[in-house]
């Protein structure tokens, strides 16, 4: 069992930036995320378009952003557990909260801080009726690890970003891949449309187009999938894996059953004061909370955050009185040995 | 007079980020505050120190933040009245409000947002009976113009960094420079301390420690001032200027006459909508603000200054709705005719 001080549900900016104001107190973090990487709409949906109103920032590209947080937190060492969604909460008796996830693994802490966004990233899956059979067994709908696909035959689906760029990549991994997409016209950054265009050229790339995979063949493990294709029929494909790219879509899922208040598909909080939720002891922070006035800004995550930690800090320690110090003040001592801080000023004699 | 949508008062990062919120919903700006130059405490107190806990930067010297701030609110080409305190507030029959500076400047808008945080910087003055009769007639407090003091003489008065900071840049300026200090030791960064003693070896800086200036000669400006030496007794000498810098330090002022329900030293806002003031109209931001539960850090007075803009939307046009755009996929417009923007996906055939 994992526990922790502050359990964070989502590792999009907000998460992270939590990890971060609860360091500060002194706090121990663990992030939990459905998605394979941290960074949440930044990382999964944008991370190569530049973002304009993080303040400070004339322009920062989204994946930027995410690195730089990474780099912030670090002092901090939080735990993560990426590619699992938060399932099920329960009220323990010494008034602290277990979380477990999909895959079982469990969380223990006394303020758990929800910073889910739209919701855990769930993927879009195509109408092949056995699909689900095939889960983990030769179907996946996020690349985790690369290397699993090492000189296996991959079938890719897909005419986005995400499908395009696994095509490249794959490229070099597998023994074998191939891309079939419904359209001739593929949407997407110029240098990987044009890329997957070399490759296909090169013979590197097996290019399907105005087709799409209907069928999945095999027992235990995918072995073959059946194409249509607009005019030249079926068309029988042998391979190990099929990966359907077609984006993911947030839902807000379990944590809507978690008895908490629920407003626009969002959890209410108190805003005029700690954005806590209706149970005593769960903050909802980010996209993920409502109230009136809400912007569903990074920008106010990171507020909002800052504003949580310093409840959840008088919920764990109801005796003690934190006194705030700026950064530039007390410096930043991290969990790991390091300590920054600022240039002292010195006193020194002319004459 | 000056006429704008939002006028703010108190240019530090609360009051800059303010112009950009404002600038997307294409809303005009105008600041005012009572330092020469835009940044608050960040330029005022410690612009070379680094800032820990601004999100997205693991560290950033606050003078940093500030020039980071003007190059992002650039495009929405903000007005500025610097190096003047507002005095008062009227609210005139169109429902604006016009609001009249310490020398005279006039500003109207329908809305003000106070932003002045901890109060307006006033200089902390020697105590040397006629000096305020001096003001303006060879005595300052701030330097706001160097090339004033082009082959003057000035005598300066301070132990710190803004003493030892002016002492060589003027050095090179003033036909002569005299730094009188009450003690031998400067506190101050090491690289300016040892400056100004090589400054001083050179003959180039004339300096005189452990003694105070405690008179001021002259009759429409100044002539001279009397020093007091600790073991030398007493020095006449000639100069033009006299700038004693022992510090600014900041008072709420006047705009704690101007009706608003004060707290604490700060004004009270509603925290749970929009940071408006007991004064519809008028907001109050960052720092300068009271709630439950605030933190006078810089990432809240963002977070207050995008929620307030939206509000003073409303009230500048309260029959339109406001749609809010990511800046991501909108782009940012500026007024002075620049448009920055994320370059589009492409759509592309492959075969
Ligand atoms: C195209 C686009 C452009 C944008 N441009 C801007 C912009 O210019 N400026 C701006 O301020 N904002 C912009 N945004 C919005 C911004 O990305 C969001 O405000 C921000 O990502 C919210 O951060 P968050 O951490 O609250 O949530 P998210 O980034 O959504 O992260 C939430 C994370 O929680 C995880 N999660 C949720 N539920 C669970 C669960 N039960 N178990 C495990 N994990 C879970 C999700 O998988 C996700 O990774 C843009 C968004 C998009 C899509
Ligand atoms: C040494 C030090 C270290 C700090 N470290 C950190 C840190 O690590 N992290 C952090 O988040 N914060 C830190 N802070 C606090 C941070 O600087 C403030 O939160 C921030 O400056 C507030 O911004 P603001 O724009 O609200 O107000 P300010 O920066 O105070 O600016 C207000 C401006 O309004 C002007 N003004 C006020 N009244 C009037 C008037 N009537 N007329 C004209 N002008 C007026 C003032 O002259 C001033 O320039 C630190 C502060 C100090 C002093």
């Amino acid at each position: 069992m994992i526990k922790t001080d502050i359990l964070i549900i989502g590792a999009g900016p907000t998460g992270l930036f939590t990890v971060f104001e609860a360091g500060l107190l002194k706090l121990k973090t663990h992030l939990i995320d459905a998605l394979p990487q941290p960074g949440g709409q930044c990382s999964e949906i944008y991370p190569k378009k530049p973002i304009y109103d993080i303040p400070g920032f004339p322009e920062i590209l989204a994946g930027q952003l995410v690195d730089n947080l990474m780099e912030q937190i670090k002092p901090f060492n939080p735990g993560f557990t990426l590619g699992e969604r938060a399932e099920t909460i329960e009220k323990l008796e010494d008034d602290t909260f277990l979380v477990t996830t999909n895959k079982g693994t469990q969380h223990n802490a006394p303020v758990v801080a929800i910073a889910g966004g739209l919701g855990s990233f769930e993927p879009r899956k195509p109408p092949i009726p056995n699909i689900t059979d095939f889960e983990d067994k030769g179907v996946a709908y996020i690349i985790r690890d690369p290397e699993v696909y090492r000189d296996k035959r991959v079938v890719i689906a897909g005419g986005g970003d995400s499908a395009l760029d696994w095509t490249i990549f794959l490229a070099d991994v597998a023994s074998e891949v191939t891309l079939v997409h419904r359209r001739n016209e593929f949407r997407g950054a110029l240098d990987s449309v044009e890329r997957v265009a070399e490759l296909s050229k090169l013979g590197k790339v097996n290019l399907i187009t105005e087709a799409e995979v209907k069928e999945l063949k095999g027992d235990d493990h995918v072995t073959a999938v059946g194409i249509k294709h607009k005019t030249k029929g079926d068309i029988h494909l042998d391979t190990d894996y099929f990966i359907p790219l077609f984006g993911l879509s947030p839902k807000l899922g379990p944590i809507g059953n978690w008895g908490l208040e629920i407003e626009k598909n969002a959890i209410k909080v108190d805003n005029s004061y700690d954005y806590q939720t209706n149970i005593p002891g769960i903050y909802a922070i980010g996209d993920v909370n409502t109230y009136k006035g809400k912007l569903k800004l990074i920008l106010s995550g990171f507020h909002e955050a800052a504003i949580m930690c310093q409840s959840a800090y008088q919920r764990i320690f109801p005796d003690k009185k934190y006194v705030m110090k700026y950064t530039t003040v007390g410096g930043v001592e991290g969990f790991d040995g390091t300590k920054k801080e600022a240039k002292k000023e010195v006193v020194k004699a002319i004459i």
